[in-house]
C-alpha cells in the first residue's frame, strides 16, 4: 500500500509539529496557512527543523502554501489544525474542492467541529463523499521557538476521536494508526463535543483573574497560581452543568476531576490542588491579556455549544450562562452570537431523539 | 439651647471616631454595637483616643453599651453607624423604643437605607413622629489602630444629607451644624440612593481580581493596581447604568468620571488613570478575601436597588445584574432575595409618579 499523503491546514505551533513530523515520517506533507505573514518565513526556509520528545531533525516540507486548493490536491488525509473559530472557514474554502474519498480531520475540532463542518459542507452543496473526524485534542503538547522551529513537548498517549457518522472512526484510525497510534475510538462526535475540558478550564480563570492579567502581563502560571479556592468552586460549578447535559442526552463523559486523575494521576479534593499536582501545568504562564484563545475559542466555540446543547435537552446552566455573558461584555464581543449556536451546528428544530439519530 | 445629646449606634471604625468626635467637643454620648466582642474592649478603656486631621485627645465617653434602649434614651440625635446591612435589624430594635422629636441618621444610608428604614417602623407600627435621614458617605475617612484608638485621615469638606420627607433635611442639618458644618442638603433620598459610588467602583474590581486577590491575601493596592483598562471599561458601563436609570427617574446625578473630578479634581480619559490620580488611593489596599463589605455592602445594598429601581422605571442593567449574578455565585449568597428589593424598600407597586411623590 502507498503511503497517504497529508495536508496539515494551519501552520501555527500545532500545524508546524505535525507537518514536519508526518514529513519526517516518509510522508509527502503539504502545508497551508492562510496568512503570507506566517506561511512567507516557512517558505524560504523551505523546511521545519522538529525538535524534543518525538523525532528530531529538518523536515522538507513538499509544498508550503497560502493556496488551500493547491495544499489539498491529491491528499489523502487533510489534517486542519486551526483554531476552532477558524473551522467554518476552512469548510468554506474546502467545499468546492474536496474530493470523494479524501479524509478531513479536525485536530481538534473544540465543541462541534464536525457538525459545523458538515452543516457547512451541505449548505455549500458539496456532493464529494468525503470522511470526517474530530479528536478531543491535540496529538502534542508543542510550542515553536521561531518559525520553522518547533518543539514537541508531550506525546498524548490516547487520543479520542469522533466521525460523523461515528461508523467511519474505525476507517480513520486505520488510515492514521502508522504515525499515529495513540487514537483510539470515541463514541461518537457528541461524547467528543462534551468532552472539551478547555471550556472547563480555562475562561472562568481568565475572567476572574482579568485584573491581574492586565496589571502584570500575565506574569504568573496560569495553572498553579489562579485557581484559587473560589475559581475553583466555580470550575466545578460549570463542570457539573457539562455533566448535567451530557446526562440529560444519555452519553457519558468524564468530569474534569475524573479525567486530571485519568491523564495526569492528579488527586486532590478541589481542582486548584488537583492541577497543581501536574507538572506539566507548572510552566504554564497565564494569558498577557485578555483578548487570548483561551476565551475567543474556548467560549463560542466550548461554551456556547455546550449551552445551546443544554437548550436542546432542557438543562438550565446558569454557570456557563453567565461565563458567556461576562466573556462578551469583557472583550466587546457577542459570543451568543458569533459562537457555535444549534443553528450554525445544522441541528437547530431536531429534538434529542433526532439529534442521537443524526450523530450515530 | 441646651447642646444636643447623641447615640452612635456601631462602634466600629466609624462609629469610635464619631463618638470620641463628638465627645471631645463636649456633648452627651452614647455608643452602641451589638456584638460584646466590640464593646468590652471599648467598656473596659472606658474612652477612645482620638488621633487625626481632625480633635486629638482622650474622649471620655459617657455610656458604652450592647443595650440599645439604654444608648438611645433620651437622646436627641441617633447616628446609624453600621454597614447597611444592618440598617434592617436596627430599625427593627428602635421601632418600639424611638420617641417623638427624635432623629435618626443612617450615615451613609448606601442605597435604598431611609426607604427600607421607614418600611420597618412603618410595619412595626412604630407611632413615634421621628424625622429620618441618610448622608451619602460617612463624614470621615477613618480607621482604628485598636480598639478605642481611633484615627481620622481626612474630612469631607462637603457631605450632601437627604431626608424622607425631603422637607425635613433643613431642620437636620440644623441640629447637626455645629459638629458636622460640611453638611449640604440633598434634593431627596433617591438622588442621595443613586449617588451611592461604592456600588459603581467597589464590586467589579474585587470579583473580576477574585484570583488575584485569594493568591495573594489582596497583596496589591485596590484602587492603583485593579481598576486595569478592561475593568475601568466595565466600571464605566455599570455607571452609564445607574446615569440612566437616574434620567429615567427624572433626577440628576454625578457620574462617577465627574465626581472623581468634583471631589478630588481627578482628570483622565479612563476611570483607571482618574483613580490613580486621587492620592488618598494610594494606601488603599485590596481585601484580603472576596468576602468583604466590598461585595456584601455593595451589592446587595447598593447594585440591587439599584437594579430594582431600573425595573420600576423600564431601564435594561445588563451590567448591573452580572456583576449581582456574579457576586452571587462567587459568594454563594443571593444577594437578588437578600437585598434591597423594591419591596424591602417600602415601595413595591408604585410607578414613578407615586415614588416621586412619596419620596418628596
Amino acid at each position: 500500500m502507498d503511503k497517504s499523503k497529508y495536508a496539515v491546514l494551519g501552520a501555527g505551533n500545532g500545524g508546524q509539529c505535525i507537518s514536519a513530523y508526518l514529513s519526517l515520517k516518509g510522508y509527502e506533507v503539504s502545508l497551508y496557512d492562510r496568512f503570507k505573514n506566517i506561511i512567507n518565513p516557512l517558505k524560504e526556509r523551505g523546511n521545519i527543523e522538529l525538535k524534543g520528545v518525538s523525532l528530531n531533525g529538518i523536515a522538507q516540507i513538499d509544498c508550503i502554501t497560502t493556496d488551500i486548493e493547491e495544499a489539498v490536491d491529491g491528499k489523502d488525509i487533510i489534517l486542519v489544525v486551526v483554531p476552532a473559530y477558524a473551522h467554518e472557514y476552512i469548510a468554506d474554502m474546502l467545499s468546492p474542492i474536496l474530493k470523494s474519498g479524501q479524509a478531513v480531520v479536525l485536530c481538534p475540532g473544540s465543541t462541534g467541529g464536525v457538525l459545523e463542518f458538515k452543516r457547512v459542507l451541505r449548505e455549500k452543496n458539496c456532493s464529494a463523499h468525503i470522511k470526517i473526524a474530530e479528536t478531543s485534542s491535540l496529538f502534542y503538547a508543542c510550542r515553536t521557538e521561531a518559525p520553522g522551529v518547533a518543539i514537541i513537548g508531550g506525546i498524548k498517549k490516547e487520543l479520542p476521536l469522533a466521525a460523523l457518522p461515528s461508523s467511519d472512526a474505525k476507517e480513520i484510525i486505520e488510515l492514521l494508526k502508522e504515525p499515529y497510534p495513540q487514537l483510539i475510538e470515541e463514541e461518537n462526535v457528541l461524547v467528543s463535543d462534551m468532552s472539551n475540558m478547555n471550556a472547563v478550564i480555562h475562561p472562568l480563570p481568565v475572567l476572574l483573574n482579568t485584573g491581574w492579567i492586565e496589571a502584570t502581563k500575565g506574569n504568573f502560571k496560569f495553572y498553579y497560581d489562579s485557581i484559587t479556592p473560589s475559581i475553583g468552586k466555580m470550575v466545578e460549578k460549570l463542570d457539573a452543568e457539562r455533566i448535567e447535559i451530557c446526562k440529560a442526552l444519555g452519553i457519558e463523559v468524564k468530569s474534569f476531576k475524573e479525567s486530571m486523575y485519568f491523564y495526569y494521576g492528579a488527586q486532590g479534593d478541589s481542582i486548584g490542588e488537583m492541577v497543581r499536582k501536574v507538572d506539566a501545568y507548572k510552566i504554564v504562564s497565564a494569558p498577557s491579556k485578555i483578548e487570548t484563545r483561551l476565551i475567543a475559542e474556548d467560549v463560542p466555540m466550548g461554551l456556547v455549544p455546550m449551552a445551546e446543547l443544554a437548550k436542546l435537552v432542557g438543562v438550565k446552566t446558569p454557570m456557563m450562562n453567565i461565563t458567556i455573558e461576562l466573556a462578551s461584555i469583557l472583550l466587546g464581543i457577542d459570543f451568543r452570537a458569533t459562537g457555535r449556536t444549534l443553528d450554525k451546528l445544522g441541528i437547530e428544530g431536531m429534538d434529542k431523539e433526532s439529534l442521537l439519530n443524526y450523530i450515530k
